[in-house]
């Protein structure tokens, strides 16, 4: 008997940028960081083939993208402008580390983005839309002639105050939204999430994911409800990049398994759940990049005695 | 074959009130309220014999106290003050409905009361401590010769801000704390409720329950953690007595199973979770009044629908 197997693709559009992060705990100089970073190292756990659509200045140190691409993360996609400068994000985090002030946001290269995606993942089946002006999210979009099986939106409320038409007629085209609580809740202009959902399902995706930091996630599905717990933490370290590593646990499991059942896009938010809590444990990408195959399984032992419960009804 | 069967007792220990509540969905003139309210109600869910020890004044309703001994709720226990005038709390939510601002807070009977245990309690198998001055709870231990089978203890920060001794000692004689997640980083300096749990364990309690409202519930058991989600709604009418419900449940789902291991207090914890969501459905008590089993068993399915997953390692 003849098998092919038909690995899934998977394309990851965001920005690959440096972060400089300060936490009460430390603070680092310009690292590597931004969206499709985060995203592709999360779903590289996964071992599906992605792509990165992003861009870069001159400055941008080649050994970073190497280090990519030694995850079978394809970076073809990264448009190297030379005499220009990358992306710069700069925050302070509160001593909760649930709140932080940006400091620096500097998007040169950024600025004159016109994303291309190369041509071996034109006919990707798995689309991941990472936190961009929505308008070169429906730039890629447009440049994908067969619809994926799935795509997902991140995004934030940024784009909502500054350009909300456009980021509309991207919700409309997507399957997913990943968002946070507040987004949400500014988006749809309903406080109970379960409303927000409701309202964000006819904007247009069919699944609706609401991101509550250390409170979890919760999946909708019309109807349907299920939630993530984020795992309790002794410490949490650094938060950069978390809700980037969740979405991309999240596609990546998705882009494996080829399966976008409710079921398991359940798993797919645990996945993503679980991915996360190792992202905040170091600064930056650092905790991503040596991560074991049997570090993600014994964590995923803890979240089912964390939520798993036998109860007899009657 | 002869099986006797014995029924657990419970006694409860904690305000019977009045209050009048304010939510952006509308207000109440006094209406019946107290945590020793709360929790008999929702533990009567489960029919375990329990007892009420408080104090009330000569204006408390007579049919307030027969509609919980129509419950299987036995009032023996609350005193009555002829001449004097019932605890009356009063208070305003905010939009969110997570904050709130007390209004009134006139004790009243509740200045002096000292506690008497009724004979056919002295020998409960379970006691739940509710939010008391610490002194009144310690009154309640020591007329109780033989060590319940638990003791659980909710209390909140007034009592850490003003009798912390006093609390101290409480907390050195029972099983389980409920407390919220504010709550716990003021009682032990920890920002972390995993690093939180762990101090708490230390001061006495071998289980640390700690309320996040809407984010749900975290159960600790020295290395071991069991997360109860909040049911996502579509609308919280009024949040208040929603902890207590929570305890209620808690307790009298252990008081009815008469089992305190780990995995049985999980299904404790999702108990309170359920008729936590019910409480907060209608204004004060009205919910609970008229709760049936069906009712409770639908949205147990509901919780297993929401958290539980199948996932394989590998």
């Amino acid at each position: 008997m003849y098998i092919q197997y038909n690995m899934s693709k998977l394309l990851i559009v965001g920005t690959v940028a440096f972060d400089a992060i300060e936490t009460p705990f430390g603070q680092t100089d310009k690292i590597l960081g931004g969206a499709a970073t985060y995203i592709s190292l999360s779903a590289a756990q996964f071992g599906v083939s992605s792509g990165i659509v992003s861009v870069v200045g001159g400055d941008f140190p080649k050994e970073y993208l190497a280090k990519l691409n030694t995850k079978n993360i394809n970076t073809d996609g990264v448009e190297i402008i030379e005499d220009g400068k990358t992306f710069f994000w700069s925050g302070k985090y509160h001593n909760d580390l649930n709140t932080r002030d940006t400091l620096i946001t500097d998007l040169n290269v950024l600025a004159d983005f016109n994303p291309v995606v190369p041509k071996e993942y034109a006919n990707t089946d798995f689309l991941m839309l990472g936190n961009l002006h929505p308008a070169v999210q429906m730039g890629v979009i447009n440049q994908i002639p067969n619809r994926p099986k799935l795509v997902v939106l991140d995004t934030m409320n940024f784009w909502m105050d500054n350009a909300l038409d456009e980021l509309m007629e991207v919700i409309a085209k997507i399957d997913v939204i990943t968002i946070n609580d507040e987004e949400a809740r500014q988006l749809s202009g309903e406080y109970s999430l379960v409303r927000a959902a409701q309202k964000i399902h006819k904007m247009g995706p069919k699944y609706v994911v609401i991101k509550k930091g250390e409170h979890g996630a919760l999946l909708f599905n019309n109807g349907d409800v299920f939630f993530a717990p984020a795992l309790p933490l002794e410490e949490v370290f650094d938060p950069t990049g978390a809700g980037d590593t969740f979405a991309g646990g999240f596609i990546g499991y998705l882009a494996k398994t080829q399966d976008i059942s409710f079921e398991n896009m359940k798993r797919a938010v645990i996945s993503g759940s679980n991915l996360a809590s190792f992202c905040v444990e170091k600064f930056g990408t650092e905790r991503m990049e040596d991560l074991t195959t049997k570090e993600i399984e014994e964590r995923l032992l803890q979240f089912k005695q964390l939520t798993q419960f036998e109860i007899e009804l009657g």
